[in-house]
């Protein structure tokens, strides 16, 4: 069949709006109508080119919802007509990692996933050649390429959620939210009447600020160079700011201990600057303070600290997707949304249709948006 | 009352025994005579001169045992006659560390200890002006000075044990066995059939083995450059042993990987080098592994990693005196220690009286001994 889709054809470059092939599901997969779907920074970080896995022409977006229109053979947790989320983090129940109970990293489909492919190690997405290009086929991107209006997952990757929730908005969970949300619970597990820091209040930090809000945390100290973004968080339980170039760069760490009264409980690094993240572990109180990077920092660059910040007690550990396994956690975050227990209308500043994506890449470089969604 | 004692007058000169001035135990202070005490690394550390909080003269020592002699006013826990063991990290059960009850770090006399002094800003320690010296005064070390036939310390710095217990064994658990079992117990809390790597086959490396072996663990690896170290390692629990001159230096990572299908769930530094602090985090699983740091590194140095292993679920993290509340369990420990769970014995290769205690840090230096006891 075919299927209307944004296409990067190579890094660097706007998206094309195309009609292409999308072949039908495989045993094990499930099509899905992309009703909507964010644009997230990491689809942005892939498209310039900066992505060392980053493979072209793929067809991006990782952030959707939408509703299951055919299954293969042996799909049994989803039928035809059942709204899902897709997710690019799945969950197998099967390997190692979702056996130990110990992580969300699911493995079983990690290889193909990062190459571009479905897990039998082809794409169900082509095109006829056109022009100079000479190539048929379209890489899927992780996982999801929610970019196009209809896309074929495996049954592990789509969590199914309520069919009266609204796709344009729970889009939205299929990343930011959960990533957010998910460190302070599922990660962090952060405690009612912990003080908590949040380095960067773009959408990850203000849905960690909501999550921390909604787990009945103390303090909400939230750090960002821009004071125009206090006003959000505050709607969102913020309940201190710091600017650091109020209290001066450097002594962010002091400020922290001073407002906490020693040090936080738990700190979210969201930025992805290795300097942030050293700061967001020596903020912590000596003894059990934990800091959760979430932030994606350049390749290459590293961090660093004196060994004696974690031996007076300090924990430093990171988040992917929240720590949330997909299939099991997603339609929870989707039924707190339904029952007013966070906020995401809020969050989702800008909506658009498909021909407009190149807008929501726009918007987001020039720090306009919190979140685009794109409908089809 | 006068009291024989290791002195150290000056960095990096031998000690020289002395009969010194000691003060009566004041109020919340209990007076203890030494039976015996372990010469540890730290001691060394702090005599070497690199230790920046290092004060002299003082007394140094702070892994004993004794009876004490005599209670100040007030104090209900310990009364003439009891066994204890000197504690480092006392365990006051009332400040916020205490309180939080997510770290043994106890803060309730830090600031006096760091400065050589008794809870009331002196020191119970004096003698005679002798030639030039023309000081009376001599630093406590550690809150412990257990190279003092009798030493004075706060109610709060004792853990009671059993009387049928003897000194000459149990002074180690003051520090060195409390140390490696407890990362494993209480740090780590290491479970039945965990994968565990350990850096630096010295005496905390062996204490953490013999930890990993009484909890259950399934491979217990342990790395050395010294492959004379293994055999003792073995007797320990040590299930593989790598040497980084055999597999390659930089090759230990995947080494460990190898071995365990996929990386350590705990990994334990033991050495104090920055390096191998980071080839122990890295070795670690993904998704869930911990590294716990118990080494301690030269002053000025940094450990680092890419973000991306802690991201992807690797968690570091330290460990001082083993996560262990004193007061509550080094008398365990004593126990355990009493019914064969642990080997204390074939750590102390030497044994001495006070009056060649500089004997024992030179085996220590020439690494001749793992564990040296001064009885006095």
């Amino acid at each position: 069949m075919k299927t209307r889709a944004a296409v990067a054809w190579e890094a660097n470059k706007p998206l094309t709006i195309e009609t292409i092939d999308i072949g039908g599901p495989k045993p094990g997969e499930v099509l899905v109508e992309i009703m909507a779907t964010g644009v997230c920074h990491t689809d942005a970080y892939t498209l310039s080119g900066l992505d060392s896995e980053g493979k072209f022409p793929a067809i991006l977006g990782h952030e959707g919802a939408g509703i299951v229109r055919e299954v293969g053979v042996g799909v049994t947790s989803v039928k035809p007509g059942d709204h899902v989320i897709p997710l690019y983090t799945p969950e197998c129940r099967g390997c190692k990692t979702c056996l130990s109970q110990r992580s969300n990293l699911c493995t079983a489909i990690r290889g193909t996933q990062g190459q571009g492919l479905m897990p039998d190690q082809t794409t169900r997405f082509s095109c006829e050649p056109v022009g100079g290009r000479g190539r048929n086929d379209i890489f899927h991107y992780m996982g999801c390429s929610t970019f196009s209006n209809f896309t074929v997952l495996p049954e592990i990757a789509v969590a199914k959620v309520r069919e009266d929730a609204p796709f344009d908005k729970i889009c939205y969970i299929g990343c930011g939210v959960t990533t957010g949300l998910g460190a302070v619970i599922w990660t962090a597990k952060v405690w009612p009447g912990a003080n908590v820091v949040v380095f960067g209040l773009g959408g990850i930090g203000l849905n960690v600020i909501q999550g921390a809000r909604m787990v009945g945390a103390d303090k909400i100290i939230g750090i960002d160079l821009n004071p125009a973004k206090a006003e959000m968080a505050k709607k969102f339980g913020m309940t201190h700011f710091i600017n650091p170039d109020e209290v001066g760069r450097d002594k962010v760490v002091q400020a922290v201990v001073d407002l906490t009264g020693g040090g936080a409980d738990f700190s979210f690094e969201c930025i992805g600057n290795v300097h942030t993240m050293r700061q967001a572990l020596e903020c912590c109180h000596r003894g059990w303070g934990e800091s959760i990077i979430i932030g994606v920092a350049p390749s290459g660059t590293e961090i660093s600290t004196r060994p004696f910040q974690l031996v007076t007690g300090r924990v430093w550990k990171g988040s992917a997707f929240g720590g949330a396994r997909g299939r099991t956690d997603v339609p929870k975050i989707v039924d707190w949304y339904m029952e007013g227990k966070i906020d995401i209308d809020s969050l989702i500043t800008h909506t658009m249709p498909l021909d407009e994506i190149n807008t929501a890449f726009d918007l987001m470089h020039e720090g306009k948006s919190i979140r685009s969604v794109v409908t089809f």
